[in-house]
């Protein structure tokens, strides 16, 4: 049987960690558990439901100090970032309890029987229900967020399905210890076993995808990987749904009127947000076009004196490293491309350990090469001459989860005749700030044209419950065979009823 | 230049049309015009949109008798059932205006700045956008209502789509009429050019769904088909979402106590729902499952009866008359099969002309090839024992539309017992009724699990819209350059407001 290892990127020494992989028959056995548990989930009323998403919380905050310091030495990120993302992972978990107490999400609607334009028709009802288990794949560079208790997982199980994570080969033992929390925190709450469930290797992960009993597949990392459980999905009798959150360049653009008002507070702003967290955010700002002429040298000299008094980044594994180096050589190479900071041959200390760059290009020489995603802490400056010029350099930059506008009033004009092409290449629209750091709320939107993610969902946020629900409608039913949420008296959360829409009285309002 | 032939299937006489295939550069046009005006359309406020879909509406209506007796002759439908589709395909696009000034479809949310519990936290602002031109592939039995004019088009306009048709092979000069109508609505509602197209023949519908331009397709039709598509779309770099209403078998279950207190009615009611249309409904109940005993044979007679008065079906065309007597035969000899009613051999009438099926098996020799879609006017009655043996027999279904239950408050135990698994295996439940002629409103819901469609999406009713829509967030941005829905004075819709769901104020009221 073979084990897993695991390696501390800031030391870059790789050990044993005894954690079997996963076989097919185990596979299968956990898929069918996770089937078994559906049955019981369905029947169990939405506050439960909140209540487990609260004990699977408090399960993960009990355990803190120990997840944080095994997660540090899997990603070599820090113990400040690490339990700032755990907080975030349990608030997001907490969050989603309260959409489901909110039930909101449902989409609850009701048309009574009656007599219409089109004659008379029957009573239909109709609500979300939950799609089936599963599969969760979490990213490398959010061992709790984006990983085995992170937002699919949330929003999986918010939606009243059972989950069944693939530990990531970078932290695999991060992954073991938020499993072991979670099913701690579904024991506590008297969830049906399988209600989650955990899978150890990459032939695991294949063979979970392929089941018959998957019913979904939520999924954070590279495009490459992507590809290859696609291909496996494609071969399903029985098409399922990728939610796929893949890659991003993130241009940033700052207008000549932002420039000139506050351009070293912009430097530093993109600065911090390119290297924090060693420059491997899905959102981190890539690209930066800002107006050619006497302010861009400045801004370029501030940039640089800002990214140089970063912490060195500590890559998150060997892969990340060795793609990070492949995307920086590119870059150096492209043409008229100049290297204002960093080298991509020098070494930046122990381990996965990387030093910034800072990168420069004018906009009218920008190709496709120059906009390779360098996962990490680099970032390439575009010089463009005016707006249209902007225009046209955009349109070379690939589709993202994210664009961001530093703009002062006197740059509104050209932002608006930007938008329509920067609204159909983003799925979120930054002004004066940076799109790292994902606020998660109701009206959040992380998703974008591929291959940011497939442009109809999002991986952060109330409404990425959505992804993992199905309609269900019921043509004249007895009110004692409707779910209760669609019996005429129940008035506790929103429903369109006869086309108007009501709003719910939540219990105790 | 090739041309396209149309045959009259009460008489199997094929004429030609004179109607040239699109070559590919003419397809290319087509979707760059669409591109095109998805820049104007984009700009369009709700309200104008909601007056194109009135407009597209009153052309239809003002070509109706046209309309009507072209597509007679392409399809052999009567002119009864095609002015009835007719009707509800201009009552849809006007629904679906009425749902344009609600702008609930939009799912508007603001979160404004504040402390939160993860700190202090930037502005988000949340909607739905146009997601690009669809490319709407019509069905052969529904020549207006899932076709040209129909339920996809309306609902990729209403989110504020161009549209690009694929004229159906079996009616062409119906497809080419009812475009025509639609560019006259669209040309007085001042729609920019491109805002609704049409191309002809198969390599055209291939090219289309391949083509860089198009973000999403919506299909009515064989799962053969579909497939072709499908593979077209797995060929292009970025993936689109491919919406398709496949095939379905529609069981329908009917109680012991049902059967004694209205078995005769029942058997009216099934013959009907099984004969109307010729049986060419996607949600014609083809499997019937009655409780086994003496009230059984009864209501097989009465069954028979009423099918045998029925009006001899008229198939649309040779291929759905081929795929229908394959059907009959391969259900005539599958184990056990007992034909209570006509043969698959005997001819029927001049044309595409045949008679009504009734077929009939016991439960417990039920397996997957009894359950066969033939879609024409055939139904297999199923004899079962017990509750056990119906869960079983049903398993052997494949996923539907619809699953019917006839049932008396004494049968409810049963039915509940019943529907886990059959929430799992449809997407509309139908008490007491048949599922045929499907409800156009808020809550309807005409889906289910592959391949009756794939799970997550409707193709009538309201949410249809949704399929043709992405999110796209707005973070800390100025009020002039969000979308007016957006801004704060907006009162007009319905929005989630830091999480709690505010009723829209329309205009007027």
């Amino acid at each position: 049987m073979s084990t897993l290892t695991t390696t501390d990127p800031r030391t870059g020494v790789r050990t044993d960690t005894g954690i079997e992989v996963t076989s097919d028959a185990e596979v299968d056995e956990i898929v069918e558990r996770a089937v078994g548990a559906m049955e019981e989930l369905e029947q169990r009323p939405r506050a439960w439901r909140a209540d487990l998403l609260d004990a699977l919380a408090d399960a993960l905050d009990e355990r803190r100090d120990e997840l944080v310091a095994i997660a540090a030495a899997e990603t070599g990120l820090t113990s400040v970032r690490l339990n700032g993302e755990l907080t975030r992972t349990t608030y997001q978990l907490r969050l989603f309890g309260e959409a489901v107490r909110d039930g909101g999400y449902l989409e609850a609607a009701i048309d009574h029987a009656g007599d219409t334009p089109m004659g008379p028709q029957p009573d239909v009802r109709r609500m979300l229900v939950a799609i089936g288990p599963v599969a969760v794949f979490g990213s490398s560079n959010f061992p709790f967020a984006f990983s085995v208790p992170g937002g699919d997982t949330a929003s999986a199980l918010a939606a009243g399905n059972a989950v069944i994570a693939k530990a990531h080969s970078a932290h695999p033992l991060t992954s073991r210890a938020s499993f072991e929390a979670l099913r701690e925190g579904a024991r506590r709450a008297g969830a049906p076993a399988g209600t989650v469930g955990i899978v150890y290797g990459q032939a695991a992960g294949t063979r979970l995808v392929g089941h018959p009993g998957v019913a979904a597949v939520g999924f954070t990392g590279s495009l490459g990987a992507a590809n290859h459980l696609r291909a496996a999905i494609d071969e399903r009798e029985r098409p399922i749904p990728f939610y796929g959150e893949l890659q991003s360049v993130n241009p940033l653009v700052v207008g000549p009127a932002a420039l000139a008002a506050r351009g070293a507070e912009i430097a530093a702003g993109l600065a911090a947000s390119v290297t924090g967290s060693g420059g491997q955010l899905c959102t981190k700002p890539g690209i930066a076009f800002i107006p050619a002429g006497e302010g861009a040298d400045g801004f370029a000299e501030q940039l640089v004196a800002a990214m140089s008094a970063a912490d060195p980044g500590v890559l998150l594994n060997d892969r990340v490293l060795a793609s990070f180096r492949d995307a920086e050589r590119e870059l150096e190479q492209a043409p008229a491309v100049e290297s204002l900071l960093g080298d991509a041959e020098a070494s930046a200390g122990d381990g996965f350990a990387v030093a910034p760059r800072v990168l420069r290009v004018p906009a009218g020489e920008l190709t496709p090469e120059h906009t390779v995603e360098a996962f990490g802490p680099l970032v390439l400056l575009v010089d463009y001459a005016d707006t249209a010029q902007l225009l046209g350099a955009l349109q070379a930059v690939p589709d993202s989860l994210t664009t961001t506008f530093h703009a002062e009033s006197a740059d509104y004009p050209a932002v608006s005749s930007l938008l329509p092409q920067i609204s159909a290449a983003a799925g979120r629209i930054v002004f004066n700030g940076y799109p790292t750091g994902v606020r998660v709320s109701w009206a959040q939107h992380h998703g974008g044209p591929w291959p940011a993610t497939n442009s109809f969902h999002t991986s952060v946020g109330i409404t990425s419950i959505r992804r993992f629900l199905r309609p269900l409608a019921w043509q004249n039913a007895p009110a004692e065979l409707l779910p209760e949420e669609l019996r005429d008296e129940y008035r506790e959360i929103a429903r369109r009823v006869d086309g108007v829409l009501e709003a719910g009285v939540p219990v105790g309002a």
